[in-house]
Protein backbone atom coordinates (compact mmCIF):
# COMPACT_ATOMS: atom_id res chain seq x y z
CA UNK A 1 0.00 0.00 0.00
CA UNK A 2 1.84 3.02 -1.38
CA UNK A 3 -0.28 5.60 -0.47
CA UNK A 4 2.54 8.18 -2.10
CA UNK A 5 5.97 8.40 -3.06
CA UNK A 6 8.31 9.92 -1.16
CA UNK A 7 11.32 9.65 -3.72
CA UNK A 8 10.87 13.57 -5.12
CA UNK A 9 11.45 14.71 -1.75
CA UNK A 10 14.90 15.95 -0.67
CA UNK A 11 15.49 13.57 2.55
CA UNK A 12 17.85 10.61 2.70
CA UNK A 13 15.34 9.05 5.55
CA UNK A 14 12.57 9.09 2.97
CA UNK A 15 14.30 7.88 0.36
CA UNK A 16 15.66 4.92 3.03
CA UNK A 17 12.21 4.17 3.96
CA UNK A 18 11.23 4.33 0.23
CA UNK A 19 13.40 1.88 -0.77
CA UNK A 20 12.98 -0.46 2.15
CA UNK A 21 9.05 -0.29 2.49
CA UNK A 22 7.41 -1.76 5.27
CA UNK A 23 7.67 -3.65 8.41
CA UNK A 24 7.34 -7.34 6.37
CA UNK A 25 10.39 -5.67 4.57
CA UNK A 26 12.02 -4.89 7.90
CA UNK A 27 11.81 -8.67 9.39
CA UNK A 28 12.65 -9.82 5.87
CA UNK A 29 15.82 -8.08 6.01
CA UNK A 30 15.96 -8.97 9.96
CA UNK A 31 16.12 -12.83 8.89
CA UNK A 32 18.36 -12.69 5.89
CA UNK A 33 20.71 -11.38 7.75
CA UNK A 34 20.53 -14.01 10.06
CA UNK A 35 20.93 -16.34 6.93
CA UNK A 36 17.70 -17.56 5.95
CA UNK A 37 17.88 -17.53 2.57
CA UNK A 38 15.19 -19.88 1.11
CA UNK A 39 11.53 -18.60 0.87
CA UNK A 40 9.85 -21.46 3.34
CA UNK A 41 12.04 -21.02 5.93
CA UNK A 42 11.31 -16.78 5.25
CA UNK A 43 8.03 -17.27 4.93
CA UNK A 44 7.90 -19.65 8.33
CA UNK A 45 9.87 -17.43 10.20
CA UNK A 46 7.63 -14.15 9.79
CA UNK A 47 4.16 -15.52 9.27
CA UNK A 48 4.00 -13.93 6.61
CA UNK A 49 1.02 -14.36 3.80
CA UNK A 50 2.71 -15.57 0.61
CA UNK A 51 1.62 -13.43 -1.64
CA UNK A 52 2.96 -10.26 0.59
CA UNK A 53 6.45 -12.16 0.53
CA UNK A 54 6.50 -12.86 -3.02
CA UNK A 55 5.56 -8.90 -3.13
CA UNK A 56 8.59 -7.96 -0.88
CA UNK A 57 10.88 -9.80 -2.16
CA UNK A 58 10.51 -8.54 -5.67
CA UNK A 59 10.35 -4.75 -4.75
CA UNK A 60 13.99 -5.59 -2.37
CA UNK A 61 15.44 -7.21 -5.58
CA UNK A 62 14.21 -4.06 -7.24
CA UNK A 63 15.87 -1.17 -5.61
CA UNK A 64 18.98 -3.89 -4.78
CA UNK A 65 18.76 -4.90 -1.76
CA UNK A 66 18.02 -8.63 -2.03
CA UNK A 67 19.70 -10.77 -5.11
CA UNK A 68 18.02 -13.72 -6.17
CA UNK A 69 20.39 -16.66 -6.97
CA UNK A 70 19.08 -19.55 -8.62
CA UNK A 71 20.48 -23.04 -6.43
CA UNK A 72 18.50 -26.06 -8.38
CA UNK A 73 17.48 -25.91 -12.25
CA UNK A 74 14.86 -28.76 -12.47
CA UNK A 75 13.03 -27.77 -10.92
CA UNK A 76 14.19 -24.32 -10.89
CA UNK A 77 14.25 -22.61 -7.16
CA UNK A 78 16.12 -19.21 -5.83
CA UNK A 79 17.89 -18.35 -3.09
CA UNK A 80 17.32 -14.61 -1.95
CA UNK A 81 21.00 -12.93 -0.07
CA UNK A 82 21.43 -9.71 0.87
CA UNK A 83 24.18 -7.74 -1.70
CA UNK A 84 26.02 -5.28 -0.17
CA UNK A 85 23.58 -2.49 -0.07
CA UNK A 86 21.50 -4.83 1.82
CA UNK A 87 24.05 -5.67 4.28
CA UNK A 88 24.71 -2.17 5.04
CA UNK A 89 21.40 -1.71 6.77
CA UNK A 90 22.73 -3.08 9.71
CA UNK A 91 23.01 0.09 11.85
CA UNK A 92 19.27 0.40 11.44
CA UNK A 93 18.10 -3.14 12.29
CA UNK A 94 20.71 -2.54 15.28
CA UNK A 95 19.13 1.46 16.11
CA UNK A 96 15.38 -0.39 15.98
CA UNK A 97 16.69 -3.00 18.33
CA UNK A 98 18.27 -0.93 20.74
CA UNK A 99 15.38 1.07 20.79
CA UNK A 100 12.96 -1.61 21.16
CA UNK A 101 14.73 -3.19 24.03
CA UNK A 102 15.22 0.34 25.77
CA UNK A 103 11.43 1.02 25.60
CA UNK A 104 10.71 -2.51 25.73
CA UNK A 105 8.36 -2.54 22.46
CA UNK A 106 7.73 -6.41 22.37
CA UNK A 107 6.63 -6.31 25.80
CA UNK A 108 8.72 -9.00 27.02
CA UNK A 109 10.78 -7.17 29.63
CA UNK A 110 14.23 -8.02 28.30
CA UNK A 111 16.08 -8.40 25.30
CA UNK A 112 16.13 -11.83 23.45
CA UNK A 113 19.14 -10.88 21.66
CA UNK A 114 22.53 -9.16 22.52
CA UNK A 115 25.28 -7.33 20.43
CA UNK A 116 28.98 -8.36 22.25
CA UNK A 117 32.54 -7.54 21.37
CA UNK A 118 34.15 -10.79 20.27
CA UNK A 119 37.53 -9.95 21.39
CA UNK A 120 36.58 -8.62 25.21
CA UNK A 121 32.93 -10.60 25.81
CA UNK A 122 31.35 -6.70 26.36
CA UNK A 123 28.29 -5.75 25.34
CA UNK A 124 27.96 -3.04 22.52
CA UNK A 125 25.45 -0.02 21.52
CA UNK A 126 25.26 2.07 19.07
CA UNK A 127 26.42 6.13 19.29
CA UNK A 128 27.80 8.60 17.25
CA UNK A 129 31.39 8.28 16.72
CA UNK A 130 34.37 10.72 15.07
CA UNK A 131 36.11 9.00 12.90
CA UNK A 132 39.44 10.50 12.95
CA UNK A 133 39.71 9.69 16.59
CA UNK A 134 37.26 6.55 16.52
CA UNK A 135 36.13 7.79 20.10
CA UNK A 136 32.83 7.86 20.80
CA UNK A 137 30.71 11.46 20.87
CA UNK A 138 28.39 12.13 23.34
CA UNK A 139 25.07 13.12 21.35
CA UNK A 140 24.92 16.38 23.22
CA UNK A 141 27.44 17.49 21.10
CA UNK A 142 26.33 16.75 17.52
CA UNK A 143 24.42 19.39 15.64
CA UNK A 144 22.81 19.62 12.19
CA UNK A 145 24.03 21.68 9.00
CA UNK A 146 23.58 21.44 5.51
CA UNK A 147 24.99 19.45 3.26
CA UNK A 148 26.22 19.77 -0.33
CA UNK A 149 22.44 18.78 -1.56
CA UNK A 150 20.22 20.65 0.99
CA UNK A 151 17.77 22.68 -0.60
CA UNK A 152 15.53 25.90 0.65
CA UNK A 153 12.82 23.67 3.05
CA UNK A 154 16.07 21.44 4.65
CA UNK A 155 17.92 24.68 5.72
CA UNK A 156 14.22 26.28 7.03
CA UNK A 157 13.92 23.03 8.72
CA UNK A 158 17.66 23.12 10.31
CA UNK A 159 17.41 27.04 11.21
CA UNK A 160 14.10 25.71 13.27
CA UNK A 161 16.69 23.35 14.64
CA UNK A 162 19.03 25.35 16.38
CA UNK A 163 18.94 26.33 20.12
CA UNK A 164 17.24 22.66 20.69
CA UNK A 165 20.41 20.72 21.48
CA UNK A 166 19.01 17.54 22.90
CA UNK A 167 19.86 15.10 19.98
CA UNK A 168 21.27 14.83 16.77
CA UNK A 169 18.94 13.59 14.09
CA UNK A 170 17.61 14.86 10.84
CA UNK B 1 -3.34 -1.39 6.56
CA UNK B 2 -2.03 -3.22 9.17
CA UNK B 3 -2.24 -6.75 7.38
CA UNK B 4 -1.14 -8.32 10.77
CA UNK B 5 -0.29 -7.59 14.08
CA UNK B 6 3.97 -8.31 14.83
CA UNK B 7 3.33 -7.84 18.65
CA UNK B 8 3.20 -11.26 19.34
CA UNK B 9 6.85 -12.37 17.93
CA UNK B 10 9.56 -12.17 20.44
CA UNK B 11 11.96 -9.46 18.54
CA UNK B 12 12.06 -6.07 19.59
CA UNK B 13 12.78 -5.02 15.92
CA UNK B 14 9.08 -6.40 15.22
CA UNK B 15 8.17 -4.72 18.71
CA UNK B 16 9.86 -1.37 17.21
CA UNK B 17 8.32 -1.32 13.39
CA UNK B 18 5.22 -2.45 15.33
CA UNK B 19 5.21 0.79 17.33
CA UNK B 20 6.75 3.14 14.83
CA UNK B 21 4.38 2.63 12.31
CA UNK B 22 4.76 3.51 8.73
CA UNK B 23 6.87 5.70 6.71
CA UNK B 24 4.62 8.37 7.20
CA UNK B 25 5.43 7.81 10.62
CA UNK B 26 8.96 7.98 10.44
CA UNK B 27 8.51 11.12 8.53
CA UNK B 28 6.58 13.05 10.91
CA UNK B 29 8.77 11.92 14.11
CA UNK B 30 11.65 13.42 11.57
CA UNK B 31 10.18 17.11 11.54
CA UNK B 32 8.89 16.45 15.00
CA UNK B 33 12.88 16.52 16.32
CA UNK B 34 13.23 19.40 14.15
CA UNK B 35 10.65 21.10 15.95
CA UNK B 36 7.70 21.28 13.82
CA UNK B 37 5.12 20.92 16.40
CA UNK B 38 1.60 22.23 14.91
CA UNK B 39 -0.72 20.38 12.73
CA UNK B 40 -0.71 21.94 9.41
CA UNK B 41 3.28 22.82 9.51
CA UNK B 42 3.46 18.90 9.33
CA UNK B 43 1.23 18.58 6.71
CA UNK B 44 2.66 20.98 4.73
CA UNK B 45 6.42 20.14 5.69
CA UNK B 46 5.27 16.06 4.69
CA UNK B 47 2.77 16.53 2.04
CA UNK B 48 0.64 14.35 3.73
CA UNK B 49 -3.05 13.63 3.45
CA UNK B 50 -4.89 15.39 6.21
CA UNK B 51 -6.69 11.74 7.23
CA UNK B 52 -3.48 9.89 7.01
CA UNK B 53 -1.95 12.47 9.68
CA UNK B 54 -4.33 12.46 12.14
CA UNK B 55 -4.58 8.82 12.57
CA UNK B 56 -0.35 8.83 12.59
CA UNK B 57 -0.48 11.26 14.69
CA UNK B 58 -2.90 9.66 17.32
CA UNK B 59 -1.26 6.12 16.81
CA UNK B 60 1.76 7.97 17.60
CA UNK B 61 0.40 9.29 20.90
CA UNK B 62 -1.43 5.86 21.85
CA UNK B 63 1.83 4.22 21.99
CA UNK B 64 3.52 7.44 23.76
CA UNK B 65 6.17 8.40 20.63
CA UNK B 66 4.03 12.15 20.66
CA UNK B 67 2.10 13.50 23.12
CA UNK B 68 -0.22 16.13 22.25
CA UNK B 69 -0.40 19.64 24.39
CA UNK B 70 -3.31 22.04 24.37
CA UNK B 71 -0.99 26.00 23.51
CA UNK B 72 -4.91 27.99 22.97
CA UNK B 73 -7.88 27.38 24.40
CA UNK B 74 -10.52 29.58 22.22
CA UNK B 75 -10.92 27.85 19.58
CA UNK B 76 -8.79 24.39 21.02
CA UNK B 77 -5.47 24.02 19.68
CA UNK B 78 -2.71 21.00 19.65
CA UNK B 79 0.73 20.69 19.24
CA UNK B 80 2.34 17.91 18.98
CA UNK B 81 6.06 17.08 20.65
CA UNK B 82 8.37 14.22 20.91
CA UNK B 83 7.98 12.34 24.58
CA UNK B 84 11.56 10.90 25.42
CA UNK B 85 10.95 7.85 24.02
CA UNK B 86 10.37 9.33 20.58
CA UNK B 87 13.49 11.87 21.25
CA UNK B 88 15.23 8.46 21.52
CA UNK B 89 14.52 7.25 18.34
CA UNK B 90 17.27 9.35 16.95
CA UNK B 91 19.88 6.49 15.82
CA UNK B 92 16.96 5.14 13.79
CA UNK B 93 16.58 8.53 12.01
CA UNK B 94 20.34 8.72 11.73
CA UNK B 95 20.75 5.23 10.39
CA UNK B 96 18.04 5.65 8.10
CA UNK B 97 20.33 8.98 7.01
CA UNK B 98 23.27 7.83 6.36
CA UNK B 99 22.79 4.57 4.56
CA UNK B 100 20.44 6.78 2.08
CA UNK B 101 23.66 8.98 1.71
CA UNK B 102 25.51 6.35 1.62
CA UNK B 103 23.62 4.41 -1.35
CA UNK B 104 21.97 7.81 -2.99
CA UNK B 105 18.65 6.52 -1.94
CA UNK B 106 16.43 10.02 -2.56
CA UNK B 107 19.01 10.31 -6.20
CA UNK B 108 20.20 13.82 -4.82
CA UNK B 109 24.32 12.78 -5.58
CA UNK B 110 24.85 13.96 -2.12
CA UNK B 111 23.83 14.36 1.68
CA UNK B 112 21.18 17.23 2.46
CA UNK B 113 22.18 17.20 6.35
CA UNK B 114 25.14 16.60 7.72
CA UNK B 115 25.80 15.58 11.26
CA UNK B 116 29.11 17.51 13.06
CA UNK B 117 30.34 17.67 16.47
CA UNK B 118 29.94 21.02 17.84
CA UNK B 119 33.30 21.47 19.54
CA UNK B 120 35.68 19.95 16.96
CA UNK B 121 33.49 21.31 13.73
CA UNK B 122 33.99 17.42 12.29
CA UNK B 123 31.53 15.17 10.75
CA UNK B 124 30.23 12.51 13.44
CA UNK B 125 28.85 8.77 12.49
CA UNK B 126 26.72 6.16 13.65
CA UNK B 127 28.99 3.07 14.75
CA UNK B 128 29.94 0.46 17.80
CA UNK B 129 30.79 1.68 20.76
CA UNK B 130 32.28 -0.74 23.71
CA UNK B 131 30.19 1.87 27.07
CA UNK B 132 33.12 1.05 29.12
CA UNK B 133 36.15 2.55 27.05
CA UNK B 134 34.12 4.86 24.43
CA UNK B 135 35.77 3.75 21.52
CA UNK B 136 34.42 2.42 18.22
CA UNK B 137 34.56 -1.04 18.10
CA UNK B 138 34.79 -2.51 14.54
CA UNK B 139 31.65 -3.98 12.99
CA UNK B 140 33.37 -7.57 12.47
CA UNK B 141 34.31 -8.10 15.42
CA UNK B 142 30.66 -7.63 17.19
CA UNK B 143 28.48 -10.71 17.49
CA UNK B 144 24.98 -11.72 18.83
CA UNK B 145 24.42 -14.00 21.64
CA UNK B 146 20.57 -14.90 23.09
CA UNK B 147 19.63 -12.39 25.54
CA UNK B 148 17.41 -12.93 28.74
CA UNK B 149 14.26 -13.42 26.69
CA UNK B 150 15.56 -15.61 23.85
CA UNK B 151 13.16 -17.79 23.14
CA UNK B 152 13.80 -21.50 20.84
CA UNK B 153 12.93 -19.43 17.90
CA UNK B 154 15.82 -16.72 18.61
CA UNK B 155 18.36 -19.29 19.46
CA UNK B 156 17.63 -21.33 16.16
CA UNK B 157 18.43 -18.45 14.29
CA UNK B 158 21.28 -17.03 16.22
CA UNK B 159 22.72 -20.81 15.80
CA UNK B 160 22.27 -19.89 11.94
CA UNK B 161 24.15 -17.02 12.17
CA UNK B 162 27.31 -18.28 13.30
CA UNK B 163 30.67 -19.04 10.92
CA UNK B 164 28.80 -15.85 9.26
CA UNK B 165 30.82 -12.72 10.57
CA UNK B 166 30.44 -9.88 8.68
CA UNK B 167 28.00 -7.88 10.11
CA UNK B 168 26.38 -7.79 13.40
CA UNK B 169 22.66 -7.35 13.22
CA UNK B 170 20.09 -9.20 14.70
Amino acid sequence: MKAKSFAGMRCSIAGAMELIGDRWAVLLIRDLTFGLSRYDDLRTSIGIPAATLSARLKQLVDVGIVERVRYQDNPPRDEYHLTAKGRDLWKVLLALREWGDRWDASGFGAPSVETFDADTGRPLRLGLIDPETRRAVPAGRARLRPGPAADAGTRRLLNLQKGSSDDATG
